[in-house]
């Protein structure tokens, strides 16, 4: 029987073990973050943590939805509770988390950044509190600190058109902090035209533009003049939350009066609004490639779907889930309109629907070219995804339809400073499954080769992949 | 190489063997059958048995659509040829269900209830045959024996609104028998008003409710009393057999002008049943919340698919199949509906469609809450599910997604006294599950722990989860 | 650990090493190709090969894809670059897809046909050019010589029904190939009234059969006409290349009415279209019982997706992709309308979408029966999914849900000469599966039967299946 979650943890065979150690460790091989959702002002400000239940509970909804599931009172989890009744809650939740990545994710945070070796539970909790309690005291603790025990060489943090960047500019400006901090753009609000908010935030949009919005030509006009505004910043990659990748092309009338429609508030009829997220995305998309940036294009999430929670806390709460329509039909033909005039941006795709690992891979296939490598990738398992099952099964049917060789990795996601530990969860489930094809004679031991594939898959690939200048501080 | 099907069966590691040992045995820990298709009367009669044939091949539509499957001609299976040759055919096709769940099933029954160790097929067909059929002459081998040697403390039933419940009664009454026989509330003919034998059912309805069904208020009605009839005989859990769960809601008129239409055996069109269908759920979801039972969702099955052998043999007969049109987006509505009303009774889902798993998981996720342990649970794998690769994937999933801990464990969906090795083949699948995870550290072996969730997925989650009182007889 | 891809790759465990070497060894045990789409014509010219590339990578669309993905210019792909050149490009690819079965494949065909142990890298791409052009020179390297090294005793190619079929007649003709060749009937052409061709289309088979095809009615004949041609030179299986399968009932006229609109050159309705199509199926599946042949339905598919290569380099260019629109639905009542008038022919169904496979193997459940051995069967993991994972799970949801034992197999679908090692990669998947089964205890070892069930799936169960008359040479 192995030790419980000791250095081995995941690495079953020697050559696993081996290949870790030498190409996967994140002390000796960085950590690329070029997808996340924290704070930058938390950066800025170099953030401290007075106890362990701000830092773990304070924001994570992963583990509030657990600890609900778990029938805590929500007093105990967005609540008033004391820090300290919260993280006993907790404690209590995570034994029956059995197989969850919650749990494999809290003991390797509780064991690269505390020193713990144990298992939190019921009975350990008032030790481990104090343990990690103290150890936030010291040096190194603090957000930034964090992020260099992390080995974190670049970051890209999520942001509006909208945003001003100033925290960008505050930590750029910081000669005491080497780590880079870059802004991605993500403007899903100029495209969700049936949100409620939708003209007011077109409004905003304007301001910060300085283009009257009028029409779709003066939205592409204000976009654009946003977009050179965060490049200034350092960004070069973009982001959209998308219920799904979807293709209805229309005329560009058709598109304008669609636009101009919701402008008025009217409500647009399902076919219009599909027809303007269309002609958004293929507009973006084709201005990505111009500027020689990355797309992402996350789908497949189906946001607040408790409104009685929703009322109370807001979105970004726990109450998502998988939308399982995701045609992969819809994404092909999309593709293929940027494919058709040759210009296509390089491109991830990350379903959240899990089923859609073939389907992507398929599709990825038929957009390859322009003599990059895989310049249409499959996004790293993500969020409801990114467990030991479905990493496992998303790097096999990448590994199945396309060059595992070439991926970009993982990607954190996180709303956390300890969640690093995800990329290290990665990597030691991406070694053990070469380690056991190693071991079972399915690919040779040419350890230059395998050291190239797993060194790219942690860390190098991504740098080649986006571009990123690693010089620059 | 391990022994066929001895006591260590799908117990690959040390861990495994003593937790099933200490922690899952069925003549350990019992057997709470919360879902099955069992016939009251024989219960209550507490029917003997000729043959082996009677016992395997009278009902069970799983061996026969797999005797179809090898060839068997229709004589054999549901027609008139003398038992014994029935019992010959099925020998002779086991051989070729190599990895199916019926070859396991078939000889745990055969080592659980008859001590036979050997393997059936074609050369020991005879030597099987009269070895159980002596054994089937033996006292304790009747129904009521049955389910004594099978440790079973409570059956539910599957019963219709408008049953007379007469067996329950009769079992309740008699005090030679201490397992609790419960109905559960089964109202699908209620709702499915696209069935040509609507009208004549909601007669029936209205006759035994005395309530007199003209419209959508009076069908509410008729069937509130119904379910104080039914509450009175001990029910508390429900059941739906839903093509898939949908969410097309309507107004209180629309809902009752698609009633009334129905009443008067008009076609309704798609989006009025649909709307029938929501409304008609929403009642009796909030219904439930109200009388504090558990709703069980059953969906993803498209039934009586081969219309030549429905005519012949009629429904439950082997010619059913997965739909995959199980749209999660609706699935999470219909749910919200009645959480934005801080309605929601427990729920149990289930979907037919193995590529739901993960849909279903992150759905869940949204309605928990109100201090109870996992309120909304992912049924088990089952029907066409319910073997080794999908009980596994449907509790990986369940416990990347939820709390495993929590799990209420399997239904046995029973036509047969015999199928209770189903929950010993689970309980085997589970225990070798997490042996797998503890003797690979990603589990610490903390015995109580362990302990506690593999007794509870076994039988107690379900006892605290359903609220039965198993003090009663 | 296992040396690289030696004679026991893929088998691991002692059982698994001997039921492939008694029953499964391609030297032992014969290739059926009931399904190809390799060119008669270079059979019956018995073409040899100057060197690897062109054999290689002349025509296979799957390398192809991998070297655009892996950013290869097209220069070394499609293009004019010298085959030594273009050698040198897939050798420095092949590394990058470790998980993927090309590189099992191409490794699996090193061995079998050039006797080459080690692996094809940068490093040893000119070693392995020179070996393999070497050999190539040697007799036996030709078409026919590779058909026979490989055990091949009956191929079924593709063909239209407006094909002449000369090359099977020449072949046929010449005692010197005891190899029988045999055409298919692959009428998608007839079925795709969406298509530009498609009136043309209509032309060339109103010439070939002699039929004027101006309505349903004479379509109908045509399509006869040409079955009896076809079956006149050892037809007896067809095969239809669909997007999924559908069922749109609708009336003769409304069938004739869709189909003259089209010979009009008038774009149909969707809803017209999809009955045209399934009025189509139906015709032909009747013929197809009829007659006793295998229905073919490969479907799942979205072809041509990259406009701008479709352009510049045609079809079957590595542009292709899964389509996941697949409702089960449908299938079933497609099936349900021939089993209806008891004139389902046998049939087998493959999906490109790998999630559907639970769903299919509870469709072909409802339709089994006529006293033949799954009359109706799932059909082995194609295409997108001939890769370890995709077998194994094709094969483990197909033991689940129907007769293992009975399974047809694998189809060889390939383009190249040397791809028959893809039966190999099949067997020892097959027999690895089995042998953890038996080695883990979950099935007897009972060697009669054992032997029966691998050299059935591996050979004899199509020959049974197919009806082969494979005396004749």
């Amino acid at each position: 029987m192995k030790a419980f979650m000791d250095e081995t943890f995941l690495l079953n065979t020697k050559t696993a073990q081996d290949l870790y150690s030498k190409y996967a460790d994140m002390r000796k091989i960085p950590v690329l973050d070029y997808h996340c959702h924290i704070n930058p002002q938390e950066i800025c400000e170099d953030r401290k943590f007075e106890n362990i239940s701000q830092l773990w509970l304070g924001g994570d909804h992963y583990k509030w939805r657990q600890m609900r599931t778990n029938g805590v009172d929500e007093k105990y989890i967005t609540g008033d509770a004391p820090d300290h009744e919260k993280f006993l809650q907790w404690a209590a939740t995570l034994p029956k988390l059995i197989g969850n990545p919650l749990y494999h994710w809290s003991h390797l945070e509780l064991r690269y950044y505390f020193g713990y070796q144990g298992n939190l539970n019921a009975d350990t909790a008032e030790e481990v509190w104090n343990l990690c309690n103290k150890k936030l005291q010291e040096s190194g603790s603090s957000v930034r600190g964090l992020i260099k025990q992390s080995n974190v060489r670049l970051i890209c943090t999520t942001d509006d058109p909208v945003d001003s960047l100033i925290w960008h500019e505050k930590i750029k400006e910081d000669p005491t902090f080497d780590v880079q901090v870059l802004p991605a753009f993500r403007p899903d609000r100029a495209m969700n035209a049936e949100k409620a908010d939708f003209t007011d935030y077109i409004k905003k949009l304007a301001e910060s533009s300085g283009v009257a919005v009028k029409d779709f030509a003066s939205l592409k006009e204000a976009l654009r003049t946003r977009m050179d505004h965060i490049a200034s910043h350092g960004c070069s990659v973009s982001d959209h939350g998308l219920e799904y990748v979807m293709y209805v092309p229309a005329t560009d009338e058709e598109v304008d009066a669609a636009f101009t429609k919701a402008l008025q508030k009217e409500a647009l009829t399902d076919t219009e609004l599909q027809q303007y997220k269309t002609a958004f995305m293929l507009f973006l998309a084709g201005e990505y490639h111009k500027r020689d940036w990355v797309m992402q294009l996350h789908y497949g999430a189906k946001r607040d779907n408790n409104s009685y929670m929703f009322d109370r806390l807001g979105p970004d709460t726990g109450f998502d889930c998988i939308n399982d329509h995701t045609p992969s039909a819809q994404l092909a033909d999309f593709l293929n309109a940027l494919a058709a005039k040759d210009t296509i941006p390089r491109t991830i795709v990350y379903s959240l629907n899990p089923t859609d690992d073939a389907a992507i891979g398929s599709v990825i296939g038929c957009f390859q070219g322009g003599g990059i490598k895989n310049r249409i990738q499959q996004g790293s398992a993500w969020w409801f995804n990114d467990h030991f099952t479905g990493m496992t099964n998303q790097m096999k049917s990448l590994a199945s339809l396309s060059a595992l060789g070439n991926f970009v990795g993982m990607l954190t996601d996180s709303r956390s400073f300890l969640s690093y530990t995800r990329h290290d969860y990665f990597r030691r489930i991406l070694c053990n499954m070469i380690g056991d094809w190693v071991e079972n004679g399915e690919y040779p031991y040419e350890e230059k080769i395998l050291g190239e594939i797993i060194r790219g898959i942690s860390y190098y690939n991504a740098v080649e992949y986006f571009r990123f200048d690693l010089q620059k501080v």
